[in-house]
């Protein structure tokens, strides 16, 4: 009775130490979660999960003026689909991607030239793959207040530029760095994508 | 004797389980290694770390002519040290911080402005605190391969502008927007740093 006792109590706390690790290194999980009225919430701890890249300033349109600022802007994706990126080159179910901008500051503390980020968060965007709920599996949400937003329309045209543009699976991979390198080894650019760039080498 | 061989089979399981989870999510680990004769490890999986921050072309001499082209500097944490910073406002012993440098480009895919990071990485330099290691607890490793660095002397001038302008326990936090404000609310900033600030606001 004791023995079963004991080993009853050893399996217990055991369960409870396996649970309790994998809640405490598992806050940054990226499964999409949705309000009733089928909003995205924003994902809580993004800033957590692995970073992709940072651009400045970036744009498609070479007429637009720049805005009195400097911007930066920093991607982010759930770490499970990050690992499965790292293994097939491509995005499965349920990845999600947070656009972050932030006000670049220049003259600051001992700093003098180029640009920092400064504290203020000026816009969040995510792009959301999940394919039982989108009817293009993947889903824009351009967010306004830190708790969730509503999907942007369909026929918008963010859409339609990163169908068309998107150097994997309508996601800008071309502008990830260290992904795009995987893309390449595993051979999932899109067809659109190898099209540009074969017409147009990237200028560097 | 049934039972007692029960009991050991599900804790055997189960610690199994519990090693082999933390296998799986800790393959970042930022416990800084050294090689026999002294020189640190580059961390293999840095990339997969905290991000902190990313800026461009920075620099605390305003007479510096810029490079023939921008640069982006990203760094990253080691997760274990961003968690404790996240707690208590600074750094704790075992904190690998990695400044990640990468050539900025232009115009490339549809992009016509402002910059992007590009597959060169033109610089990886990591700054250590490892309290029994080194007389000022912390020290500054530069790669100019992807496997091991020797320590930068320390009378270089990095560890003096560290010391006297670093806004929390040497380290350039003032430009890591979410952990200083985590510095502000836990009353870590340095006294040089307040004293910098208070008679100089940062401009914007």
């Amino acid at each position: 009775m004791l023995t079963k006792l004991l080993g009853a109590l050893i399996a217990g706390l055991l369960l409870a130490s396996l649970l309790a690790f994998r809640q405490e290194t598992a806050p940054a999980s990226g499964v999409p979660s949705y309000t009733s009225d089928g909003q995205l919430k924003l994902p809580e701890h993004y800033r957590e999960w692995v970073y992709l890249t940072t651009g400045i300033d970036m744009s498609y349109n070479p007429a637009l003026s720049s805005a009195d600022h400097s911007m930066f802007d920093n991607v982010f994706v759930n770490p499970e689909a990050y690992k499965a990126f790292t293994q097939t080159g491509t995005w499965p179910d349920k990845t999600v991607l947070v656009l972050e901008v932030r006000g670049a500051q220049s003259k600051g503390s001992i700093n003098q030239k180029g640009h920092y980020q400064g504290s203020d968060v000026m816009g969040l965007e995510v792009h959301v793959k999940d394919e039982a709920r989108f009817p293009g599996k993947w889903a824009f949400f351009g967010f306004d207040n830190e708790t969730s937003a509503k999907m942007i329309p369909q026929n918008m045209d963010c859409y339609t530029c990163h169908s068309e543009h998107g150097a994997v699976d309508t996601t800008f991979v071309q502008f990830y760095p260290t992904l795009l390198e995987t893309a390449k080894k595993k051979g999932t650019l899109s067809a659109g994508y190898q099209k540009e760039t074969s017409t147009k080498p990237p200028a560097k």
